[in-house]
Order: structure tokens, then C-alpha cells, then sequence
């Protein structure tokens, strides 16, 4: 395996083409948020296969291609793996608060339900 | 025309029962979100007729049920009309915050594109 920088690129929207209905769209998803929510605690770069997620791989791919196109991370290529980032400083500069507050709803309705996020 | 309150009910979901990523889906589409921006603005239950909307009478039904099966607004019929309020203390006590930054973030997009909500 390589950890060279492949040339290939992603499609992202640039900041100003990030929709408020789009990121809410990307969002709107208990698998998404679960991802949203781990990458803002862990706060690095993460490949895709860190998520230990209730789905399958190519359900994980679609999950992960939503957060993208919707402006809420950020994929590059490290060799074949993905990494994955939030979009903080995006999401902050056009939303301000609206992820903090999303990320807090879904702390909340996790401790309400007495279960994992 | 008359005023009385019909015996009809709508379905909602208790309290307990709302999940951020319904709400979530409910708000990520820019008529939902124009619906809901000023149902916010006004704060008194308005009719559906209320709302100017670019879409057809129909669409504007379907609209306002997702956010009423979302449990973003409370619909109640008056007579044969529909009065649709926010469920702002719900959502509040739910997941703190979240609606007010969105509210932000709906005028602060249409501050960017210079255009109306």
C-alpha cells in the first residue's frame, strides 16, 4: 500500500454553494449523524473503514458521498483509503451554531434513549 | 363558513416520540423552510392559505404534512381550514437551540444570495 497522494479528486461544492436545505438533507439520517458525530469527537482525518456502522460497505459509500455533496466533509485520497473531515469551518462561517446544535440534539436524544450514539 | 372546532384530529407525534433526524428531514427543503421561517415570524397559528408558496396546492399539502409527521408544526382544523403553529417548546425541550440556529442560517443564506426568504 502507498501513502502517496493520489491526483485523484472529489467533487465538493465550494463554500458559497453550500445550501442550508442540503446540509440538512445530509443530516437528516441516523447513520449520517452517527459519522457527524464521531468525526467531530475525534476531530482528525478519518478513512471510512474506522466507522463501525449497522450497514453495508457500498450503504457506507452513499452515506459518506451525502455528507460530501452536501457540504459537510470533506474526502480526499490517501493512497486508496478516503479520509474524511468535517467541514467545520465551512459550516460555521455560513450556519453559525447550526452544527454545535445538531451535535448537541444528538447527544441528547442518545441519553434520553439510554443508548450509544 | 363555520368557526367551531371540528371533532377531526390530525395524527401527531408525542413529544417523546419526535426524532432529530425526522426533524431534520422535515426542515431540509426551501419551501419547509420558508413555511417554517415565518410561522416563526408571525407566532399565531396561520392557515395554509396564509402562505404564498411557488408550488402547486397539493405540493403545499404534502409540505406541511411532512413537517407535521416531522413534529415541527401542530396542525389543528378551525372549521374546514387548518391552522398550523410551531411546536417551539417541543423542539426546545428536545433538542435546545437547534431551531433558532436554523431560523439563523435560513436569513443569513438569504442575506448571501440578496434575495427574499
Amino acid at each position: 500500500m502507498t501513502t502517496t497522494t493520489s491526483p485523484r479528486e472529489l467533487e465538493h461544492p465550494e463554500r458559497d454553494q453550500i445550501r442550508l436545505e442540503a446540509v440538512l438533507h445530509a443530516l437528516a439520517d441516523p447513520v449520517r449523524l452517527q459519522i457527524v458525530w464521531e468525526m467531530a469527537r475525534e476531530g482528525v482525518g478519518l478513512s471510512c473503514s474506522y466507522f463501525d456502522l449497522p450497514v453495508t460497505k457500498s450503504t457506507t459509500t452513499h452515506h459518506f458521498r451525502v455528507l460530501r455533496e452536501g457540504g459537510v466533509i470533506q474526502q480526499t485520497y490517501r493512497g486508496t483509503a478516503k479520509l474524511n473531515s468535517l467541514r467545520r469551518d465551512d459550516l460555521d462561517a455560513l450556519f453559525p451554531g447550526l452544527l454545535d446544535k445538531v451535535l448537541t440534539g444528538v447527544a441528547a436524544q442518545a441519553a434520553r434513549e439510554g443508548g450509544a450514539i
